[in-house]
């Protein structure tokens, strides 16, 4: 069975944590909208107000039968499908609990350019967007960071989140230290000496045969100004 | 067995959509920071670092010996266990899709009041604040509430978010629509008339005999200006 991943096609987004499962599975998998008529595809699927389960928004997975939306539900999905979770209940629950909390810190990172709207420009809401970014430099990525770091520090010799095999939550744990290296390297460059084992994490990811291909492919889209992750100096961390 | 919720005591926030799943099932729980010595024991489990399944912040539930953190997590648990989400893969994935959904309307409705920063008070981001809740109740609110309108509009003669049968999806929409009454009445005056299966949704979920005796209890916290939810006559939209 191919999978149909739909989001939008110029950015990484909510759906990197997507493909990046898709692609460490090694999986069958088109990503729709960034095919000829792709698009459409994904809108009218959008709009299709009478289906059995409606979508608020992209990115949205179709295996087979299944028409799946959200993010965190998507990973649960694949987790389970793929290897890519534990078998036990309280594996799984732990691995859609970090889930969770990355979902959390993508709305923060994401507010940093748009603290007032996401329907306006980020000119439009520039002078917020400065005093956000601070408080989240500052304060919020050194305690996600902190807690990630502490999970894997006290997981003994595990070498992922949920112990000796590799989980989603690891695969999106790489996408947002990747992430918030392109949009506040000057912070970033502080903070990674404080989360050696999130950085070592990071490392590993990237190592694995799967993703390093991917990486390097062009399905992978670079960061850019239209993302989640977004590089505007003046949000950075001013360098000492 | 004995369920353990942990959550700040004096507000309803996220811990109110699981003490609503607690409710509703009939089970037998303890609000452990609402008893004696019980903030301490919250914020011990909160500092405890080497444990197993580390806690990012609450609510977080103790099932024997699970401890379970993210309120969409919880939910999916309690869902499965209780009757409270359907029993096929299918149903399972589209009623945690849902909650998820509600999270994201969550923290939109937090951050009209916290626009820069939880670490700030109120009175310190107003100006920021007003913007940001005037986006809210003019472009969000509808978008959210259409969108669950539809869910039920189209679900033909089903009472309920994923047929017809209630799951935890339905208690959260409840919660959503008090949050939203007490939040911002003069906007939520305009839009219910407009949103009739999600009033209805409402109506009859506060009729179950398990909710409608919890909502008359001193179990049932008062919405007030500490929670999630905060009713700033500022932030609310104009009447016309």
């Amino acid at each position: 069975m191919r999978y149909e991943l739909y989001y939008w096609p110029q950015i990484q987004g909510r759906g990197e944590f997507v493909r990046l499962a898709l692609e460490e599975a090694g999986t069958d998998y088109v990503d729709v909208a960034r095919g000829s008529g792709g698009m459409e595809r994904m809108q009218k699927l959008l709009r299709a107000k009478s289906s059995e389960y409606p979508l608020f928004a992209p990115p949205f997975l179709r295996a087979g039968k299944l028409l799946i939306g959200q993010t965190a539900n998507i990973l649960l999905f694949l987790g389970a499908r793929h290897g890519l979770a534990p078998k036990s209940e309280a594996g799984r629950l732990w691995v859609n609990q970090l889930q969770l909390t990355v979902a959390d810190l993508l709305v923060e990172a994401h507010d940093t350019h748009h603290p007032i709207a996401a329907s306006l420009y980020y000119e439009d809401q520039k002078p917020e967007a400065r005093r956000r970014a601070e408080c989240f430099t500052k304060e919020r990525i050194p305690k996600y960071l902190g807690y990630f770091e502490n999970v894997l520090a006290h997981g003994g010799k595990a070498a992922f989140l949920a112990g000796r095999s590799l989980s989603y939550a690891d695969l999106s744990l790489f996408q947002v230290v990747e992430g918030l290296r392109y949009a506040f390297p000057s912070a970033m460059a502080a903070l990674e000496k404080k989360h050696p084992h999130v950085v070592k994490l990071h490392d590993r990811v990237a190592a694995r045969p799967n993703i390093a291909a991917y990486l390097k492919s062009p399905r992978r889209i670079a960061f850019n100004q239209h993302g989640l992750f977004r590089h505007y100096p003046e949000l950075d961390a001013k360098t000492a």
